[in-house]
């Protein structure tokens, strides 16, 4: 688990599994400022979400253990292996939680599907401040080195100013050469949405079935604020993300929904 | 796909799979109001958050074709039932969503893990006026006479007045007798988490594993205007759901994380 010193206790996670270069990277950045405890998926596990795993039992696997690094890897979710490692591997809640760097995107609405984002998620609603890194390239073999820089300046950020609870962070970096990088940016999640195209096809035993595709759409690409904007234009995007979803707006004007006497109604018969 | 009339169009899910009572009762609630598409999992999905399949492919299976009412069942998750149905079901956008009734609460931060509140918030996403309903009961033979006659209400009322853009409803209802019930109410959302206990057990080859349990705890039991006071005082809940997780306020404070010239730095050597 780590020397016994005074370094921060560092827990680090993914949604692309052990196997993936992001976490590497990941890892290799966390492990120069505290003490680091891995926990990644034996499979890739994309586009899970906030999901967990209830119906199958959880096999936690210590993979690998040396002087200030410990790598667990585990048969379920991001966000089972953030519960696991808090409730049963970690001696203590730790300083950070870092996720990912993420093989794709996690930018705009992609936050709602991503896994990388929810194991941050998850570490903000236990009061850890907590982060996930996503490069704007899918490839397996992508270049991490400037997504590491940034990740690294990013630790040093949040070891030294923490975060406000309830709230973690979500990091995307372009995939773009290091001399044409502009910077962080903060930002503001934009509004877009993925265009499905399902593509039908039918098996060999004339059955109809559907692949999910499909590509992302935004719906203001003119608006300079949002983490689309700054991607497209050679900035990372830093976007604060609440645990807490309410529109906290629009509770007033509900106020004329409420109604006491449901009860006594009939059914309505409309 | 129901009659070719001006009655409104509603899509109908759940998280429960499409034998659960709570769909069955929604379904006659929706069903009252307008022409109804019912897309459901053939298994239970609960705990699937906002998880989409892209591994395999998605079978939809038409089970029921009457007037006003097709019903669809799939092998995917809630958020691949809605996509499904928007892209390739459906013959326009629907006018409604509703996704439910619920067995089990969804109040508090397990809006993040409910595949239920997942669908609905990929209608919001989808520009459709979607909601989530829960009733806080898990048994399989739940009484949902008091569920159904809110859906009712909440369905005249969506109808009525639609909501704003990237917002839906998450409303979750006691399991209380009728006479006890004390109306609507509008709420935030609790701040509380699971606290785990993962159950580990030795498999007969002595290995081990554990089992995900836990029990809700709220951090802020006296605050009456969130949806857990709501739900503990005989009232439903009805707390309005952002598709946009940014926390506003704080892009302000982070500024000063902006930074231009991390590329140029050599990696850190701390």
């Amino acid at each position: 688990m780590g020397g016994e010193n005074n370094r921060p206790l560092i827990l680090v996670t993914n949604d692309d599994g052990y196997r993936a270069r992001g976490i590497s990277r990941l890892t290799e950045a966390a492990m120069k400022f505290g003490n680091v405890v891995v926990i990644s998926a034996e499979e890739p596990m994309s586009g899970m979400s906030h999901a967990i795993t209830t119906k199958t039992p959880l096999r936690p696997r210590l993979r690998k253990e040396e002087e200030g690094l410990s790598c667990y890897v585990l048969n379920g979710t991001p966000v089972d292996g953030v519960k696991l490692a808090f409730n049963s591997l970690l001696k203590r809640k730790p300083d950070l939680l870092l996720s990912g760097i993420n093989h794709g995107s996690n930018a705009s609405t992609s936050v709602v599907y991503s896994g990388t984002m929810a194991a941050a998620i998850e570490g903000a609603i236990n009061n850890v401040p907590s982060v996930g890194f996503s490069l704007l390239d899918y490839s397996q073999d992508a270049n991490f080195n400037l997504a590491g820089k940034v990740a690294e300046h990013i630790i040093e950020q949040m070891l030294k100013n923490g975060l406000p609870r309830r709230i973690c962070l979500n990091v995307n970096i372009p995939a773009i050469p290091e001399p044409e990088f502009l910077g962080l940016r903060i930002c503001r999640q934009a509004d877009g949405y993925w265009q499905e195209e399902f593509d039908r096809r039918v098996d060999p035993h004339g059955r109809e079935y559907y692949w999910l595709t499909g590509f992302f759409s935004n719906r203001e690409p003119e608006a300079e604020d949002t983490d689309e904007w700054a991607l497209k234009n050679n900035y990372a995007s830093i976007v604060p993300v609440n645990v807490d979803f309410t529109n906290h707006a629009l509770i007033r004007e509900l106020k004329g929904w409420e109604k006491a006497d449901i009860s006594n109604e009939e059914s309505k018969q409309v």
